[in-house]
This record gives C-alpha cells, sequence and structure tokens, in this order.
C-alpha cells in the first residue's frame, strides 16, 4: 500500500469529504512511496521522526505544521539550520510526512473532539443543543477535583488556571488547540461561556486580553467563573492516539501506532 | 487639570504624534472630568478600578483593553453580566479609563521595552543594529540561572520554558505582549531568532506551532536554542510603572500610581 492509499483511507474515516484550500498536504516525502508503518501524532516533531525511523515506520501522519508555520510555508526558510537539519533527517530516511488537519475537524464528526472525549470518558455529557462538541454537564465537582481529572487523565504535572479557584462547577466547555483563541472571532469563547451559562472552560491556546482577562474580571465580581489551560498539544493529542486506533483495522497489515509528541513547555 | 489635559500629557511624553486609526481611546468617562489622581496599570481589571476607587483616583491609564477585546468593543457585551458589573462599578464611581497602547510602543521610543529594560537593569546590552529593541548581548550565563534572574526581577514563581535548559546563553531576544506572536508575521520570532543568533528569547504571548515548536525542534537537533515565558502581563507590567514615574513630574499637584494588575494565572 502506497502513501496515497494509506490517505485515501484516512480521509473516508471522517466522510470522504476534500476541502480545495487546505493546510492538509504531503510536507515531505513521496506519494507513491510503499507504506512500512503509520505513525499518529499532534506534531512530527524531530524526536516523533528519529523515534519512526527507529523502528522503520516511514510515514508520520501529523496534526499539526512540521515547519513552524500555520500552513507550513518555507519561504522564510532558505537559510535556516533548524529547517535543513529537519529536512536531511526526514529526507535521509525516506519518511514521508502528511498533514491532517483542517478535514480530521470538518467531516461527519470532529475527529479530535472524539479522540478527547473517549480519553476524558465524557461522551455522555455532551450537549447537543448546540452544533459544535464545545458543551458538557458533568456531575457537579469542584474546580480542584477538575484540575486533578485534567493532570490525571492528560498526564500533566502543572495546569494553568485563571479565575475562582474555589468554586463549584457542572457546566463545562471545551475548546481545544486554537479553538480557544476563538476560531478567527477572539471574543467567541467569552461569548460561548456567557451565552451557554459556562462555569468552566477547559481551553488550548489563549491570550491574555481575552477571555483570561473576562475570567478574571468575572471571578472578581462574584461569578462562578474560572478556566483551566491544558495546552494546544495536550487538548489534542488524545485525538491522535484515537486515530491510530480507527487506522489500524483499515490497514491489516501494515502497523500503525501513536506517537506522543509530549507537551512542548517545562515549569520551573 | 482635566482628563483630555492629562492625555495630551502623556501623549507628549513619547513625540506627542497622533494615530488616526488607535485602540487608544476614552474607554468609559468623560474628557472633561476632573482629575483626582491617575493609575496606571497593565489592565483596568475589576480589582484596578477598586484600588483606584478606594484611594480617590478617577483616572485609569490602561495599557491593555478593558472589555476583553484588542479594540475594546461593545456589540457582542449587550446582554452580558460580567460587562454590565464592570460598567457599573466604572460609571458608579465616575471613573475615565483611558487607553495608552499603540502610542506608547510607537513614538520616540518603545515606552513599554523601555520601562522593561530599567527593570532588568539592561539597557547597556542592547543591541542597536536593528532598529526595534529586540536583542541584548549579555553577561555569559547559564539558562538557569537566566529564568531564576527573570523569575525574581519579575516577581513570578512559575515561568515556562522550552527548548535546551542546560544550555549556555549570552545572545537574547525579548519580545514583549503580543509582539512573541509575530506582529502579524507568525514566522517573526523563530527569524529573528536565527537572524540575529539568538540563544534564548523571553517571550510574552505564544502558540504551540511557531516559535516554541522551532525552539524545541532545534533543541533536539543540538543547536543552543530555548526560550522562556513569563508571559504578557509579567512582560509589559514594568512599561506601566515607569509611565507612572515619568508622569508624576509633569502633573505635579495631582497624585500618581501605578497598579499593578498581577499575572492573571495560578499555577496548579
Amino acid at each position: 500500500m502506497k502513501v496515497k492509499d494509506v490517505v485515501e483511507l484516512v480521509l473516508l474515516l471522517n466522510g470522504g469529504r476534500k476541502f480545495e484550500k487546505t493546510c492538509d498536504r504531503l510536507i515531505e516525502g513521496d506519494w507513491e512511496q510503499e507504506v512500512t508503518g503509520v505513525v499518529t501524532t499532534f506534531m512530527a516533531t524531530v524526536d516523533v521522526i528519529r523515534r519512526a525511523v527507529d523502528d522503520g515506520y516511514n510515514l508520520i501522519i501529523t496534526h499539526e505544521p512540521t515547519f513552524f508555520t500555520g500552513s507550513d510555508r518555507l519561504d522564510w526558510l532558505e537559510s535556516d539550520p533548524v529547517y535543513h537539519k529537519k529536512k536531511a533527517l526526514i529526507n535521509d530516511n525516506q519518511i514521508s510526512i502528511w498533514r491532517y488537519h483542517d478535514h480530521m475537524h470538518s467531516g461527519i464528526t470532529d475527529l479530535i473532539y472524539a479522540g478527547l472525549l473517549k480519553t476524558l470518558g465524557w461522551e455522555s455529557y455532551l450537549e447537543t443543543n448546540i452544533p459544535l462538541p464545545h458543551c458538557y454537564s458533568i456531575p457537579p465537582t469542584t474546580l480542584m477535583d477538575l484540575v486533578d481529572f485534567f493532570k490525571n487523565t492528560l498526564r500533566m504535572e502543572v495546569v494553568r488556571a485563571v479565575g475562582n479557584t474555589e468554586m463549584e462547577c457542572s457546566r463545562i466547555g471545551i475548546l481545544v488547540g486554537g479553538g480557544s483563541l476563538g476560531l478567527g472571532v477572539e471574543e467567541m469563547p467569552a461569548k460561548l461561556m456567557n451565552d451557554e451559562d459556562l462555569d468552566v472552560i477547559i481551553c488550548g491556546e489563549i491570550t491574555e486580553w481575552t477571555l483570561s482577562a473576562y475570567v478574571r474580571d468575572a471571578a472578581a465580581l462574584g461569578l462562578n467563573k474560572a478556566i483551566i489551560i491544558v495546552g494546544h498539544e495536550r487538548s489534542e493529542e488524545p485525538g491522535m492516539k484515537d486515530l491510530a486506533d480507527r487506522l489500524q483495522p483499515l490497514l491489516v497489515e501494515i502497523p500503525v501506532y501513536f506517537s506522543d509528541s509530549g507537551e512542548p513547555f517545562v515549569y520551573l
């Protein structure tokens, strides 16, 4: 089976629709290459690529960019040693890297959220009165217990939070990855919090002048509001783990594994 | 002295230039109000406003938004209780809030950087071969000592870092606030790091798919690279502290103080 055949199967997983304008491209490699093994990951970092090479897997399906901008543009990297060393690592070892982002979020379902919900065990808490999987009603708990739940489930040593850390909560929003920046509308997360009467939003990326400012003021004014920031990678990696499980039965003789790219940060 | 007179004096601090398109507006209050005292702050949060009210100061000069978007738009806040409660707190106590952002960054100098450099004691380390105050050559140190220096100087309990935490460093970049998002060019920080041969960049805001991804890969490839993320508020607050010192001599009989809006996050 060739790279192009695997990619066709992956696209069928979410309904087979194909976007004309998309960042989902073959970033490196060859559509005609015979696939020896498939790695799914949040990001094809140098460490993820090295593990794939060591294991003899030659196709990496990455959710996020390989080359440090949203669309993997190369025009600014001509004289950059990080780019050239990483490209040599990829090319010397005949690795193909295919980006699976837009088609993963948009199709029959959002497969990143689907994987996260499975990991959290929250499928039954999803509110279906709004079209996107952003709102959940969970059994009442405390914010600190919710923090512990996310730290344990997503294997994090530290999370950041804003707002009322003493509160109880049951109406929870989840905005994974860059979604908590608002998907092009910077007030979206704060508006969602008010419109859907959310106590807490679990966030991927944030900026300090939008949702986090809103929540800090809300808590200072006595409203029952907080955010828990788990970050882009930790919130989306479970979707890439789940993708490996979905893909293996379809590929039969080609092995598939999930490679955890890991949280980028250390807390010092 | 009225609000409009104080604002004219503030604008003169950075050369008196006035932009036509700017977020620097009177967000709440009255240009004709007699000023009883001036508060400078990174963000006019509910807590900052309450302190001003308690102290009898009625003009707040805020660097960042009061109402949770970059341009303090109100169209989405019509039925929002956080907005209405905060607005009532401001209006009931006859507080004027003026935003001082664009004119502070652009004029004779960038007054946010000027205040940060004074706080760090890094004025003499500035590289003047590029037009913006982004690059510094400091006496060689270790990354961990640099982390401790920033934690102590900016009074932080935790900072996040990416890259090689075992390294030595002397070529340091600083991109405060939203600048580390690239000022509209998402590859700018990584390109700066390569072009100026920086070992470390001190960051305000970040996203996980741009500079932090670049630095993680750079370190994995053996390059001497790291970032230290102090955040938007901590990197820009010293500029607002310095503004109070610059402003007091000009206002003579009107008292001025700096109100630290504080880091928004707790690390749990």
